[in-house]
């Protein structure tokens, strides 16, 4: 960055160009403060003004820039580790020509953590969701507030922001997993992330085939990392958020290991589903409520509505007998089966469709994200190529399966290599082997599955997962069949109640001994204090009990709210005990206090 | 709980009673909105209204009241570790009978974590700022928003509520360590939480001796967990953080291992001192700015001004010969020495005093904590009585020496047995030993060194650290004279610059082959881009050179800005070639991206 007149000149050019124009407006200030913005620079560089309408007070600037001078930044994290952390700053401005960002110390500043030059190993954060990925690593520059005079003057970003990376843009899958979901959950988090925000992408890529999801996400026009020059050289964002919630997200991706479902979900289906009805009234897209029709129709009225969605893809991964498949779903269902595609019909046209949707068969592939938008109780068919083990990629099986999600997930394989059609000489990203060297074309060939691999570039993985496959009809609607009794079964079945146990209330415990050999527990509990206010089919007690000093324990399961324990009970003996309350045989309560019992 | 109309006819007649007008009329949707809800409550009940100026719209009360009903209780976290979790609630309700707080499951709620039983292994988070502590969990009960019906009418509190534990607010020194620093930064946080939030302590004390400092935080009057009592059976707080950042603590108290600083410590003296500098604002407090001495006086005059402040405890620990000590610093140093103590002094008072003061004496305690309020270069000097190990017992001497805290600490340790005046007969809080068998009671005092132990409540530590001392005057005033030797050095010395380099620029690799066994790599990089703006003492560079395959790397430190590297440089080897930069021998910058060379 060199000091600066040119630079500013340069940019208040392109402004009175009216070329920028209409995206500034949406940025700076609101309109008139970008005005009031520009004629201060013109009175700092002597410009001469190009229009009398500078009316207003130009003291937003100055405020911004005192502040800044004064305080410099500040910044103020959440979490100890960077793999967890999301930073809230004031006053922290980005470089565009270095492509960095600029923390300025000032005698007011700070920073939390403080953390020396640990700052850089390996970051301060995740830029993405993306867990600890090299290429998604946050970090700042550091200078002194005196600095900033030798600095081209700071365009200020009025709005409060929230930047971070996305991962993967051009894939739907990853929109939603990586981008969206976490954006949206992050924003709930901190309140002044709301319909105003300004969101800004700073991996460096183009807006990408989903944009407009992504701008579902606030009222403002995000902005891409490639928009920030056309502002000026130093941008300073008044209030930001830099890093995206992680907590949301379920899958792996394989960088380190074979990918896979995550090691600690921490996401249900509810919250996913909340973030989906939201998202869908973004979208202007309004579902029928299941449970108006549970309520209205019988069942066999009911089935006259479902139907069946085929999600197909229309250049790689074919199913070659759709027409022939679509058939034999509508005749063995008698339901109506609709075919979509991401490159035939508006996303909020299939998310319409997906939202009454009774089963959703697809190939695999990142369109199968959008079953995030079925209802409960619907059935999801993941279709996987030839020499593809559907255990080891399984990014829409766990969501399917997450607690809460209520979907019925089924794959199915094709285990025909003759049904397969495979393109060795496509580009390697489509899954060509033909760079390959000959004895390794072979042993793909010859392979009659994928072993696990790390991401993302394994030829084998990328041949067998982009075959055209033809369907054979029979063994896929075994599979079928089984989703729909599922689906049957899950809609007969009351919704019982997700809700845990409280604490079973005033434990006690009274003791008498009967000889110098044997001894008795007494102990006694109230119910927990939700189970009045709640219909629970069966609610069981855990009762542990450990001999002080001993590294075990027994584990006893009781239906009543009291029990006399003498198996195994010494006189003059002191026994912790502790008892908790079990719903539906799987919802477990917290354990009370620790009962300190002596015979 | 009951239900309900009692309970409510109860809360409502303490309120018309008046005795508690004073206190909620601060928390409920501010005075006249208080009067609304009464009058919404009267209402519901049929009850006569005792005042005919009720004639606000009871809106807000109904839309609260309505949107529990519809949305329940959201909750969304940081962080996945229960230890690092802040989470921030919709309408999260308390039921003070049965001492729980409440989460309202509607077909709207959502909680991320969404962790099933998991939640309760141990805990969903700490309420305090003391890691893992069993006391410190928090968690809570859930009901369905149907349950509703069959509970107390809500009572609602609009504000911002910042809900978190007092871990021991009696003793001044967790009082800032524990909770007012740490929910100080969490305040910087989350934007919400700023002055008009409304803090509520749910450790169950009473206000104990520091409420005054713990109402700085925020302009509204904090709660105890026994103010909620007063106003109803079911409280719901409608915008509610809950936990306390543990980024500022930088010791932990030995309940896991012995006491003393934090593995990970996070804050630096920067942050420290801006908390105090914006304590001291709102205690109407100004400091003579450091700057402003230095460039006015000259060492001479200024040394006029300097002053030591001797802090002492009035009951227990005492230092029995204050007055020589006083009078022998007096002498030494040719400075005024102030006396003060908790109990003499108000807190503002001396946080006034030690904000200018040029050395702190003090025997071993929580009033120690008071140095966060010392200016930069002062020294402390810590006394610990007989049997006492100084590094064992460092909270004090771990904030002096954080970085950038630039305080100067000294410890100085009685080993004059005879100079030692122990209690052992006072209870065993203070010390006492009496309870203890004769055979260990003669072992404590036969020993000569408290051994490393966990806390709270060894009764050896609890002995020695409760002596009464004779401090020998002449082994403290060498300590003292090297202290402000210290303090002489820190004051010449220019103040460096604290500021990390940034990543070298566009690092580049040349490389050469002279031989079958000989080559060379020429490595070239440019400054970093901050350095040109500082003024910086010394910079080097820190080379690695790692043979691709192999494990191990080659470091050099480098003065310039490119070498050519010969030893033990292989032809035809792919070597990765990583450059930072280094400033004044301490602030390591980034690495810049890797060179991937081939000779």
């Amino acid at each position: 960055m060199q000091s600066s007149v040119g630079g500013c000149k340069m940019s208040l050019g392109l402004l009175f160009n009216g070329l920028l124009v209409s995206i500034i407006a949406a940025l700076l200030w609101e309109y008139s403060k970008l005005r009031e913005h520009a004629a201060v620079l013109q009175e700092k560089l002597h410009m001469p003004q190009k229009s009398q309408d500078f009316t207003q007070d130009p003291m937003d600037y100055h405020i911004a820039l005192q502040t800044l001078h004064e305080d410099g930044t500040r910044m103020v994290c959440s979490s100890k580790m960077h793999t967890d952390r999301i930073c809230r700053f004031d006053y922290l401005c980005y470089c565009t020509e270095g492509d960095e960002f600029v923390f300025f110390h000032s005698n007011s500043s700070f920073m939390l953590p403080n953390l020396g030059s640990r700052r850089f190993q390996p970051s301060l954060l995740d830029m993405s969701s993306v867990e600890d990925h090299n290429t998604q690593f946050f970090n700042f520059l550091e200078l002194p507030t005196a600095a900033l005079k030798f600095l081209s003057k700071p365009v200020f970003v009025p709005d409060v922001t929230f930047i971070f990376n996305r991962f993967n843009p051009d894939n739907i899958m990853h929109v939603f997993h990586d981008d969206i979901l976490p954006a949206f959950y992050t924003m709930k988090l901190y309140l002044d992330l709301d319909e105003k925000a300004r969101l800004v992408f700073m991996e460096g890529w183009s807006e990408g085939p989903h944009f407009d999801l992504y701008k579902l996400l606030s009222s403002r026009q995000p902005l891409l990392k490639d928009h920030l020059k056309d502002f000026g050289k130093l941008i300073c964002f008044i209030k930001s958020y830099v890093g995206v919630s992680k907590m949301t997200t379920w899958y792996q991706y394989g960088f380190v290991q074979p990918q896979g479902p995550k090691a600690n979900i921490l996401v249900s289906g509810t919250e996913i589903r909340q973030f989906s009805k939201a998202f869908m009234v973004k979208m202007n897209i309004t579902r029928i409520e299941e449970a108006d029709k549970d309520a209205d129709n019988g069942e066999d009225e009911s089935k006259k509505d479902e139907y069946i969605v085929l999600f197909t893809r229309l250049t790689t991964r074919l199913i070659l007998n759709e027409g022939e498949l679509i058939t034999a779903l509508a005749q063995e269902f008698q339901m109506k089966v609709f075919k979509v595609s991401l490159e035939e019909q508006s996303f909020s046209t299939i998310v319409q469709l997906l939202s009454d949707a009774s089963m959703l068969v697809s190939m695999h592939g990142a369109q199968l994200i959008t079953s995030i938008f079925l209802p409960r109780g619907a059935v999801v068919v993941e279709l996987f190529p030839f020499a593809i083990n559907p255990e080891q990629y399984s990014p829409y099986k766990t969501l399917a399966t997450l607690p809460d999600m209520d979907l019925h997930y089924f794959s199915w394989r094709n285990i025909k290599k003759e049904n397969s059609v495979a393109h060795p000489d496509r580009s390697w990203e489509q899954g060509g082997i033909a760079h390959l060297e000959n004895e390794e074309q072979e042993r793909i060939l010859a392979s009659k599955e994928v072993s696990k691999h790390l991401c993302c570039r394994n030829p084998e993985w990328l041949f067998r997962i982009y075959q055209d496959t033809l369907i054979d009809i029979p063994s896929l609607l075994g599979v079928l069949k089984e989703g729909m009794k599922s689906r049957l079964r899950f809609k007969k079945s009351k919704h019982t109640s997700k809700i845990h146990p409280g604490r079973v209330r005033e434990p006690q415990c009274q003791t008498s001994v009967q000889s110098t050999d044997k001894a008795q527990l007494i102990i006694s509990w109230k119910i927990p204090w939700n189970l009045k206010y709640l219909k629970v089919k069966e609610v069981k007690y855990e009762v542990w009990i450990q001999e002080q000093g001993e590294n075990t324990y027994m584990p006893y399961i009781l239906q009543q709210q009291n029990f006399t324990f003498s198996e195994n009970i010494k006189p003059f003996t002191t026994y912790m005990v502790w008892v908790r309350c079990i719903f539906n045989n799987n919802l477990l309560g917290p354990f009370a206090e620790v009962l300190v019992c002596r015979t």
